[in-house]
């Protein structure tokens, strides 16, 4: 018999029909058994008058009759006839995934992360960064950006060098891309506003729970700008589309976690770094260790200051030390230490990072001589700006990171499927 | 001023405004000068009644009056009153981009790829992949496939172990991706149906025109099928719905290049590899190589085959043999020496190639066992079969090969960004 969604049981309603997919509920109370079956579009329970067998977790069809039934949250459920098992447990699953929370550790949990996937609170982190993954297309095609994919194999190091992870391609030495940079900056001479969704990667060898070394990077790049400012405009405005579409879309998820859609305001306020710095230690009495221009610390009170004084999650710290940022960063016209670069923090952790970048020929040379860094192998970058670049500027958000704290997991890698740390290449 | 686009200029007739973009088209006759101007949102041709300052390619803001006029593509054209050089050339292009076609070496044209993709027939190559893009992540959506991001870093060599670029991954070694393959299938045991749009990389040292080292694949993976029909079933209908995608949104694309938008048929033919065989054996003459199934002219033949008898481009071949196919592929029930693996084929070459998967865990370790690979590192994938994996399949596009063949473009290069060969790492 052709098989009938869980979406669809409604048009069948006293029909006999039969539905596929995974056992995620099974209750024996007497001589009856409840079976809650779960497939792509949802979940129903089946009530049959009888003992089935069949395992949690199985992949099973059902036949029988749908029915209205005020008390289950679909409104309907299914009388069931037939269980067939189309696929078994051979063994014991690893994991009992009918607990509604796992007592166990977020290593064990990644370890058996193939099975533990499939629990329908982790599912849920999935759905919303499947969700995230559709906003983001669509609201940047709305602000007519062109989607590009551009090479994570490169010839040199893009920015600066550090943190790269080396590859053999053929007789050669590369690198794996730490972000498309250089390349969206090229695109904007070509299409003027272009985004990307690319793998990103970072040797970085850090421990924490918002660091991992491979994750999808939502990139931006825009032409004629005034300043920064017109970036930090459209990446608001962006972000207020794609938490709409959050809440349209993805309230049941956050239901399981108990948390809202956050709120994102129509206009983020706006701080330089010198004025956050200045701020929290007159009303938190905290100073930033010198040998940094930001620490998690200050992040954090940065973002209690945000919510404090404007009410709200998100806060745009702006001005970043030149010292501080890559080369490309315009300088602050006005002062020659800071730069037009800027973060965005949400709940107290930088989700995105921008800036407007040098778009003139000769200040960009001069900069990176400034700086130290050298030239060679970067000319197919450095020679787009000889021909007519526009100012221009972007943003980059860490898709997992910005899932993390919607969410407030406890580890970024919550967040990845099968993430990538120092330790854990597998599964 | 405010910046008004090219796209909105009909609400402002007879008022002044500002247009910005970059000049695609300069042309003085007497005292008059044309200059065509391109923003993100189209095109516009501005009069000028005096000589401007401005070179080809260059950025610039322009004010003046639109106005109606019934020659103009877009029905309307600027009386230039003020141009503005934004971003000057500081060195001629290395490009005539005036020019309606290079007469230029690809590998030339791929060398000054950072001023090459500015012509506005490449350009037209990048808004068709664009859509193409856009079109695959709205059609899998509307089927209800989750969209996911797997690892392209791995610890073991996913498919036999052929063709991987090796990384250097901290104290380890590991390999870049040449699939999603295995945590596709994983992820089938958790959301029945998803996709995934990701790079992917093949230490190939092939010097053709339909390959490239790294590339964007257009992956799927779907839960209870009946068989591999099930999977070209999808494949077909998500085609269709791509290609009306691109019909209505990329006509004008298609018309640079003189070309309709290709036709895919509700049911494309399925014919086996031995049929197919027989076939152009008996109507062309021509006998595939003893070293391996099917080679480049067979393709051609039978993709000949398909227009002669069926009318289309496109067509299945399917019972792939058993010994030229990855160890997880189905193999064919009443053919050992075949199996449940498909290619499809279009205007003569490989787009897409697919399954059904093995999903019974003996069997799948029978059959690695007999092809010769081994388990080990493997352990993550393989357990996950114990736990009730539905019979299921999918396919992998090269989705850069589909924009070059809908094109006639005479390399695949021409229809990646940045391409990398064996040869080419930069820019």
């Amino acid at each position: 018999m052709e098989r009938v969604l869980v979406s669809e049981i409604e048009k069948h309603l006293g029909k006999e029909i039969t539905i596929a997919g995974r056992i995620i509920g099974l209750r024996k109370m007497g001589s009856i058994t409840f079976v809650i079956l779960q497939d792509y579009t949802g979940q129903i329970q089946t009530v049959f008058e009888k003992e089935v067998v069949a395992k949690f977790g199985e992949a099973v069809t059902i036949s029988g009759s749908p029915r209205k039934d005020e008390r289950a949250k679909s409104g309907f459920e299914i009388e069931g006839k037939v269980l067939k098992v189309i696929a078994k447990n051979t063994e014991d699953l690893p994991l009992d995934l009918s607990k509604t929370k796992f007592d166990l550790q977020l290593s064990t949990l990644l370890d058996l992360r193939t099975v533990s996937l499939r629990h329908p609170k982790i599912q849920a982190i999935f759905k919303i960064y499947d969700l995230l993954l559709e906003a983001y297309e669509k609201v940047m095609r709305e602000e007519s950006f062109t989607e590009i994919k551009t090479p994570k194999i490169l010839e040199v190091a893009s920015e600066g060098g550090a943190n790269l992870f080396k590859i053999k391609y053929f007789e050669k030495d590369a690198y794996l891309a730490q972000s498309p940079q250089l390349y969206k900056q090229i695109m904007v001479g070509v299409f003027e506003r272009v985004f990307e969704i690319g793998s990103t990667f970072r040797a970085e060898p850090h421990f924490t729970t918002r660091h991992v070394n491979e994750y999808i990077s939502l990139d931006a790049e825009m032409g004629f700008i005034k300043d920064y400012k017109t970036v930090t405009a459209m990446l608001n405005k962006v972000l207020v589309k794609i938490f709409e579409h959050l809440k349209k879309e993805g309230q049941k998820y956050f239901e399981m976690y108990e948390l809202e859609v956050p709120e994102v305001p129509t206009e983020i306020p706006h701080l330089k770094l010198s004025e956050i710095k200045k701020i929290i230690k007159e009303k938190y009495n905290y100073e930033i260790p010198k040998n940094t221009d930001i620490d998690p610390e200050a992040e954090r009170l940065a973002c209690r200051y945000a919510k404090e004084e404007f009410g709200t999650d998100f806060i745009f710290v702006t001005h970043y030390p030149w010292k501080d940022r890559p080369f490309y960063t315009m300088p602050d016209p006005e002062n020659k230490e800071a730069t037009y670069g800027f973060d965005l923090l949400f709940r107290g952790v930088e989700i995105a990072t921008g800036s407007q970048r040098i778009h003139e020929h000769e200040m960009l040379l001069d900069n990176m001589e400034k700086k130290g860094v050298k030239p060679a192998g970067l000319e197919f970058y450095l020679d787009i700006f000889k021909y007519a670049m526009p100012p221009h500027g972007g943003w980059a958000i860490g898709s997992e990171r910005l899932v993390q704290l919607m969410l407030n997991l406890g580890s970024v890698k919550e967040a990845v499927l099968f993430p990538r740390d120092v330790k854990r290449l597998s599964p």
